[in-house]
């Protein structure tokens, strides 16, 4: 019996509403909605309970860590369809719930207003409402005193006038008692920076950036590159590893298994006697030539993203220092990695030790945090397991909400998803394989669609050093130019991997690989090649920079073109009001064609007006819109891609 | 420091795996999804870690008051998609789970077959697969054994061969540790007994079954009727209150405010000197009268459902009982409904004494469970709070798995969605307001697609003692018909409330209200008067007694008629195999139209054939399908409604 009697009221506790179907939410919560710093977070969700009171509701919101939840009032839209927003400064992790509650004064309010005006008696109610005014006990003074002067104003009269006024409903309201008050789960969010949504990303090899034939480059020479990067427009300056690399099973040219002499071995071959993920590879210089080249970086706008890799040499240091991290085989030896990574040890993430060798992972991270690096590249991590990955971001969150963590890699689509659901800032994407007009719309509908947008972040790389797609092994510049154009407008994010600026494309034949891979050997440039399309970049970078609608990715809307070759589309943001359309060639033949635009507005001091031209953002042309749309002419060879700005 | 490394082992613990994208899952396991005892619960996942390792999973459920899960295997479809499925026979509250595991022994049996495909040496993996034999300590004496002779074999021989057969593989699944399982939250789900998803109702008024004219009828005449209502193919026999009825602001004919001397009131103004919720009104007879009508109701394979209202009329017993349960209003009476409804009081469910006050209208419910009925339709249950009712369910549920709960209310979509969430077995719906072929089609494809088919069963009544809709009241028969038929066919649940097959319609003008009607009147009827539609309704419930297919609501699927007023949908039942498509005219004209059937194919002895023919179910005439379809011709004066059953 006794049960029953705590059901009874376990049941009635904090449970009078049901709210339901709140967006944004990924997983019931399981998972932080991600949004960037000064966006406005709106929040819907059908709020409803049973009969027809009067409801109010709240979106209330804090930083994880904050004792105090903060209010915004939600309003009904009809349909007991409720939204609020709040716009949260500060990058870190933060927490939002609804709350909702029964206004019996505005309930009371309502019934007597009925009953006026069916002519009914309403003396009871009005000594019924006057009593309701004993509940606002916690009032705030204002709110006290314009209650307690209507209630005297009532019982002067008798008249129910004083009761029905509006201050009166507006103080009660915010002052009354609410019993039935309640609270739905509270859902993660977590709000990063603006570079976590907006960045063109440069990654190369450090060593191969020496001036001086035949030479390893080091970190001074990386300075060195800095101002001509940071001119193309680059926001990252992204380094595969530059930790020292293993002698032992290193690998020579092209991936052949032993390398000679003299040969500097793939840097993904983290550790040697020299130290394993927190130290410098000797070559490359000291710590302090670290700090001056993050220092030049800053300086040029530039910010520094380092590749995280959990693998290790076989000359790692922990492998002595903590045997029990690893796997060993029955005669002794470390287990290494299978197929094309026999250079390479994986970890055992479930380790007897796991608390020291996830610390120790996450130590190293911190320790270039430290040195100033605020971006990882998390490379190959689908050898870690997923909880490694939650546990890591988070923890790295609370201590620096600024640092971006970057999902960089290539795996089924649902661990793709999943791993941006554990709190990857951004992912890489499928969109190397995607070249045909309908792959591109579908799979950047697909990532832009709810819920992934709430949650997958692509950066679309053109190439990287493991991947030099077919489409780009003709080495045509058309086709380069197309492929940055698309990765730079699709996405907020995009980037490439050194070499592409010069149209470099000797590839394996038969296969996505470089000739030659940087990964095994020093390859230097002629960074000012001719036939380089430096100048292509940099135009378009320009042009991201000068355009808010092209700083983000789920704005993304394709438009109707009716040519099976072309692909077109229109991204819009506000504050500041920018809409950019987009035309971009996926084939080289000159093509006219008739760009339909639909009913394009934008806002013009608080006004929205028609869009009347298009202003080309290469050229400074404008166009009259004629007809709904637009007739262009895109000559792949010249530029396969027209970016257009939106007048009024 | 110490909280870090607990960060790291809780966040290690039991997550290796991401299980998502769950079906069938209500607001993320918030509710419960609902079955029949018998139907196999499929049940799908996303399931997947990182790498490329062999994974398991298993479908685990149990009855909630259960300890023991049962487990079912789980099937990969590819894209990381899972499916299991199991069959609960018994009605009740059950709970279901996924835990998925990596099986270490297969994951390194895949990848010595690569390597001896690629001709590796497998000397060291060979002694690596004997040693994970040895984690297979909790074997099955079956299992062990092969695993035993299996190790003896490769121990003997030096040969990998006997560590890769499939026995050995098949035994190490079942037998060795998993470290790293990774069990779900656990999901509800409801199984009903099948009458929650098929049932015809007839609904009356027991006091006007009285073959005497003027005199008030009693549960005795109730009996005699019961052969009629059996006939037609009634499933369930459905009574408005049977309680003593209010004297107190008593309503008289057609709601007028105050009865004259023997006007018997609302019956739905619940409680008077004699009794109240759990009391017989003393003119309908004895509680033994009772019994008797549900022992006569059984043997006519009819179950008796009870209204069941929260309100009471101002003299129930629990006014003078139990004051805290109600609203006093300054002048100490006490505060009755608003509008139409003066009659009654609605209990204060916040009362100080709410679990008195919820306990006993529970113990109400389990009085009438006593006396044999299974049935409850919940009247007007806006006027009670949510949590109520979700406790309400849960309590009887869990005392009496067999009993039913029908949400009887209209109210506004989201809570009308919600009521079905609580978890109320039937509820009503908009049907008597779609009438038009596209309002009908939107409205049923919202109640049967996901997720609303998981916890939505609506039962279509084409009339209620509230409602005479507006398309019956010029009383023509082939509407009456038509809907009748729409509501046999479209659902699984469908009722009329008496009267209906008599084609009774006159309003009060303006309105959907029943002149004279029977909530304040007895009214008696010839039950055969000449123009009734007995033996249509007769015909129709016998083809849904014959036809599995039409005893369910979600295998629903409209077809294309090119006929603005003529709809058409195929319903398909497996186990027993059984395919019926209906055609039914919305307006009277007669037509011929042409019935595009697509490729229907048919369960026949484990093949599915190509429906090759379709036999009307009223005639039992066969049309020969020719050219993928059938040409109908529809006189809705003679029959609006055409149903076939298809045929190899």
């Amino acid at each position: 019996m006794n049960k029953t009697i705590q059901t009874v009221e376990s049941a009635a506790a904090g449970s009078a509403f049901l709210i339901e179907d709140v967006y944004p939410l990924i997983d019931g919560g399981r998972f932080a909605v991600k949004r960037i710093a000064g966006d406005r977070v709106e929040v819907w969700a059908d709020i409803y309970r049973d009969g027809d009171a009067t409801i109010s509701a709240a979106l209330i919101w804090r930083g994880e860590q904050e004792r105090e939840w903060r209010r915004e009032s939600m309003i009904h839209h009809g349909d007991d369809r409720w939204s609020g927003a709040f716009v949260p400064t500060e990058p870190g992790p933060y927490v939002y719930a609804i709350e909702a509650w029964t206004d019996e004064f505005a309930t009371w309010r309502h019934g007597v207003e009925r009953k006026q005006l069916s002519g009914s008696d309403i003396t009871l109610d009005a000594i019924e409402g006057a009593g309701l005014l004993t509940k606002a006990q916690g009032a705030r003074q204002d709110a006290a005193a314009i209650i307690l002067r209507q209630c005297e104003d009532y019982l002067g009269s008798g008249d129910v006038t004083p009761l029905l006024a509006t201050e009166l409903g507006e103080a009660m309201a915010e002052s009354q008692a609410r019993p039935d008050l309640t609270r739905s789960p509270s859902f993660p969010l977590v709000i990063e920076r603006d570079r976590a949504r907006f960045g063109a990303w440069y990654q190369m090899m450090p060593r191969s950036q020496s001036a001086v034939a035949g030479q390893h480059g080091t970190l001074r020479d990386c300075i060195a590159r800095v101002p001509d990067i940071a001119a193309m427009g680059f926001d990252v300056l992204y380094f595969t590893p530059v930790h020292p690399i293993g002698k032992t099973r290193r690998k020579g040219r092209n991936n052949s298994p032993g390398a000679s002499d003299g040969e500097p071995g793939s840097p993904y071959a983290i550790g040697a006697a020299e130290g394993g993920h927190d130290a410098l590879h000797p070559e490359l210089g000291t710590i302090e030539d670290f700090r001056a080249l993050v220092a030049t970086c800053l300086e040029y706008g530039l910010e520094i993203a380092l590749d995280f890799a959990v693998q290790c040499s076989p000359d790692h240091p922990w492998l002595t220092q903590h045997p029990e991290w690893f796997k060993w085989r029955p005669d002794r030896s470390v287990r290494t990695a299978d197929g094309p990574y026999s250079d390479i040890v994986i970890p055992d993430f479930a380790s007897v030790d796991r608390v020291g060798l996830w610390n120790a992972f996450r130590d190293a991270m911190l320790f270039w945090i430290d040195h100033g690096v605020t971006i990882f590249a998390i490379d190959n991590h689908d050898t870690a397991p997923l909880p490694f990955w939650e546990w890591l971001i988070r923890d790295i969150r609370s201590r620096h909400p600024e640092v971006i963590l970057f999902s960089k890699t290539f795996a089924r689509p649902k661990l793709m998803r999943g791993l941006a659901k554990l709190g990857f800032a951004q992912s890489f994407s499928y969109f190397p394989w995607r070249t045909g007009k309908w792959e591109l719309e579908q799979y950047l509908g697909e990532l832009t669609r709810y819920p992934e947008r709430d949650f997958v972040r692509p950066n679309l790389f053109v190439n990287t050093p493991d991947l030099l797609p077919y489409h780009l092994q003709s080495g045509e510049a058309w086709m380069f130019k197309s492929r940055f154009a698309l990765a730079a407008t699709l996405s907020g994010n995009c980037g490439l991997y050194s070499g592409f600026e010069l149209l470099e494309h000797e590839a394996i034949p038969g296969h996505e690989e470089y000739q030659d891979s940087e990964k095994y050997q020093i390859r230097q440039r002629d960074w000012d090649r001719p036939g380089n399309i430096k100048a292509y970049i940099t135009a378009l970078n320009r042009i991201r920079h000068d355009n808010a609608a092209l700083q983000q990715t789920t704005n993304l809307r394709f438009l109707g073109i009716e040519h099976g070759e072309t692909i077109a589309f229109v991204k819009e943001a506000t504050e500041p009001a920018n809409i950019v359309v987009v035309a971009i060639a996926l084939s080289r033949p000159v093509r006219e064609v008739w760009l339909a635009l639909g009913e394009l507005t934008i806002d013009v001091g608080g006004e929205r007006r028609r869009i009347s031209a298009l202003e080309n953002l290469m050229t400074g042309e404008q166009s009259r819109i004629e007809w709904g749309g637009i007739r262009l002419r895109i000559d792949p060879d010249c530029d396969p891609a027209l970016l257009f700005r939106c007048l009024a």
